[in-house]
């Protein structure tokens, strides 16, 4: 008897409310609240569903269900023949407020990744940053037509879970895309969807190197790069080889680290600086992979803008067994497609699926099926001729404003045929400065100097050739113009 | 004179074909032949432009242009009133063939990658793999309107580079469905939109753990997890945790590895076996967290399938500043979408970030417009509805299938009152044998004994509820007992 009228007793029961029904559920919790709150303890019997079920006035199903539902939840045990029992009562169950976050303890790898996150933040889409795509560089309507053809129905529409390779057509229509412009020798077996260049050298390091393993990584070089090295990736070891006027400095290389197992490289279009990778060095690289048994990750970006000459053929075509070759949609189309490819010699392909596998299992089927059709119809060609003329124009518009309104004593333009941005050296400035300066200014800058490895560093801004209008791209020389005169004016005080 | 007459002798030269035009492009293409094959040498001078042109019959820019790009690319020299000099002339310029990749070098971590390739493979959509969306479990066409309508125009048509959080709408209409369904505490601001579940333990694993550290991981459990533990993080260690009718033994846990930093976690539905996690085992594990400062990795798949009783509301709830929580939309809308989500405490959402950038910048941008989209308008708590009746109905017709047509004798059905898999137990049998004899019989199963530590194995299969007919249904159910029956006599004989 002291048992029932003890859990009739319980507060929160009176509470029920009939209005928005769910009974058994409002049962359920505030059986469980009292159980919290020590108004039921272990031991303690719960009366009959009968006798519960008359003085509450509610079905006994109601009420069986909640008690079906606590044994679940182990917090009350049946006992055929002698009731229901408490079986669970926590001195302290753990609030479910919000509680201050202080004293979390952040691990060292959390707190180098998120370090990386600040260093690397999504710049303003204004000049200079790389806006694409912006006005002229947009894809046209044809990109959005064969999407919502291709996802109504067939394999682009909604399906289970796709290949980590990922699908054929996409890349036989990449195979046939880097065949013809970039001389790669490969088959589709050999191609590997990616989200973009960035996943492709995150994947290379994981793969191609083991612990302790060495790579050659260009000096400056790819923050998103060094970054894998220092973060995602740091037992294993980069070495930092010069970059000259040729490109990456092979001879360097292999006196810093001759036995090293990888080089990354930006042959074709050296990041930041823009020059290509000589024949001569071309030849040396490959033939220093070959003796070694080591790869070469051909990073390939922005060889499709090429103003001047005829590009380059894919280092990738020299030595196919020795190269990873590495492009991306990211900028030829939009960053927010998040599609690239690995084009990687056969016997590394499942290497490649399994590691994908574990970190993200496949790219998103629909994108790389209307992407597939894009190509195969033959509108990635026509859209990149046109990205090709609008930007050798924002090219020609950026260089004849950076002689016209900043002095040849402050700053001096990089010369390159090639690519989306442009180094602007700025001796004697702090270029950290010269971009918080400039982002007050409203204008969008990256450092060149933390591309470089410690001590070695020369300061710079990249001026990205996004797409805006001529009076932007004006305007914005003048305010970088004006800033670096009142600098250096600051500076002779 | 014997230069020129030297280089009008080249072979390739005379094979200009005026049809087809580019002949700047052909011209250097026969050069750089003449090159390889040792036809011209470093410090032969070429003819003058002027005298080339005249000889082949081109304009004098033509093969002005074909010498600029070859000085270009390093084989020649252009020396103002000297003329133009070849300077690269390898002994052997590597052949473009595609070589035998017979002897190709294969990391251990690539070894180890391509193991989990073989051993994850995608399996045929047919009983009893989990083959969502089929049929009744389908979205219905309003994704593909919402799809249609979003990409035309606004933040969800093709654009730069997106924020590796993933974007606002969507983290927030995650939050309101995870805060009603799931009991999840949480702002937007503490949300990262992942590729999937698969994505989050990756990015776990990296970030909450350093080199070293050791976690809890349930046994028997889920492969893609046990295998980032084997390959890509095989820095951190990996302690095996039993698993009983309560799901994981956290008294066990504290007894094998008490300082271990993490413990990843299925509570509302063990991977593979099923059993939601006790409420005292809750209360236990949060416990243990909060005394030692170690994280929960709460993967809570498949919470939304519930058929019977209420569902367990999260086990971030309990401790927020603890607990790490993974949801997908992989399960209840489509695997190829690939969009999932963390839920972490706000100090580790730069960490998230930074390692999100590294691996991958950023999720596609627009389908996590369409998806907020199809969340803010209801259509997803619609399907889940239309998802949770149909998933039930399959599982009472494949328990009644077994039933009928699996003795059982032979195999027993795991009691289970969630989720899109059961698991058929098969004691006495190698399951990775009638995995084998599945297969040649036309149905999917996965082996359920690899989930378990070495030397705790059990036998058993995975069924998978997949949205086949009931027809399909029993005629499978039929193979699999046929076939333990003939394995049964094989065994005796």
């Amino acid at each position: 008897m002291s048992r029932k009228a003890n859990v009739l007793a319980i507060p929160a029961i009176g509470k029920l409310d009939r209005k928005i029904g769910q009974l058994s559920q409002q049962l359920a919790q505030a059986l469980r609240n009292a159980i919290h709150k020590g108004e039921l303890k272990a031991g303690d019997m719960l009366p009959s569903t009968r006798s519960l079920a008359a003085s509450l006035e509610l079905a006994r199903g109601t009420v069986l269900e909640a008690f079906e539902q606590l044994v679940a939840e182990g917090f009350l045990e049946s006992k055929r023949g002698s009731g229901t029992c408490v079986i669970f009562s926590p001195q302290t169950i753990p609030s479910p407020k919000v509680e201050p976050t202080g004293d979390i303890f952040l691990t060292e790898s959390a707190q180098k990744f998120a370090r990386v996150a600040e260093r690397i933040k999504t710049l303003s889409p204004r000049p200079f940053a790389v806006s694409v795509p912006v006005g002229d560089t947009a894809p046209d309507d044809i990109w959005r037509k064969i999407g919502n053809r291709i996802r109504a129905r067939g394999p682009g529409a909604p399906s289970g879970y796709g290949e980590p390779q990922g699908v054929r057509p996409l890349r036989e229509a990449i195979c046939e895309y880097v065949r013809k412009s970039r001389s790669v020798h490969c088959t589709p077996e050999q191609i590997i969807i990616t989200s973009g260049t960035q996943q492709g050298l995150y994947l290379a390091t994981q793969i191609l190197l083991d612990s302790g393993d060495t790579a050659w990584v260009e000096d400056p070089g790819y923050p998103g790069m060094t970054d894998i090295f220092e973060t995602a990736a740091r037992d294993r070891k980069m070495v930092r080889i010069p970059v000259d006027a040729e490109g990456l400095d092979v001879e360097a290389g292999k006196v810093i680290a001759p036995q090293a197992r990888a080089a990354f490289v930006t042959p074709s279009h050296q990041y930041p600086l823009g020059m290509p990778l000589s024949m001569s060095r071309r030849a040396a690289l490959i033939d220093w992979a070959k003796t070694n048994h080591a790869w070469v990750i051909e990073d390939d970006y922005d060889s499709e803008m090429r103003y001047a000459g005829q590009p380059f053929p894919a280092l990738q075509g020299m030595g196919p067994n020795n190269v990873i070759y590495l492009g991306t949609f990211s900028k030829i189309l939009f960053p927010s497609l998040r599609l690239g490819y690995v084009i990687a010699p056969e016997p590394l392909i499942n290497a490649f699926n399994g590691a994908r596998i574990l970190m993200d299992r496949h790219p998103p089927s629909a994108d790389q099926y209307v992407l597939a059709k894009f190509m195969s119809e033959g509108h990635l060609n026509r859209h990149l001729r046109k990205m090709r003329s609008v930007y050798a124009e924002k090219r020609r518009v950026l260089m004849e404003a950076v002689t016209a309104l900043i002095s040849p004593d402050l700053a001096t333009l990089q010369p390159t045929d090639q690519g989306m941005h442009m180094v602007l050296w700025l001796p004697g400035f702090d270029d950290r400065e010269v971009v918080r300066k400039g982002i007050e200014a409203g204008i969008s800058l990256r450092a060149v100097s933390h591309m470089f490895s410690a001590g070695n560093s020369e300061s710079g801004v990249l001026l990205g050739l996004g797409g805006f209008t001529d009076e932007e791209i004006y305007a914005a020389v003048g305010k970088l113009g004006q800033l670096l005169a009142a600098m250096s004016r600051d500076l002779l005080l």
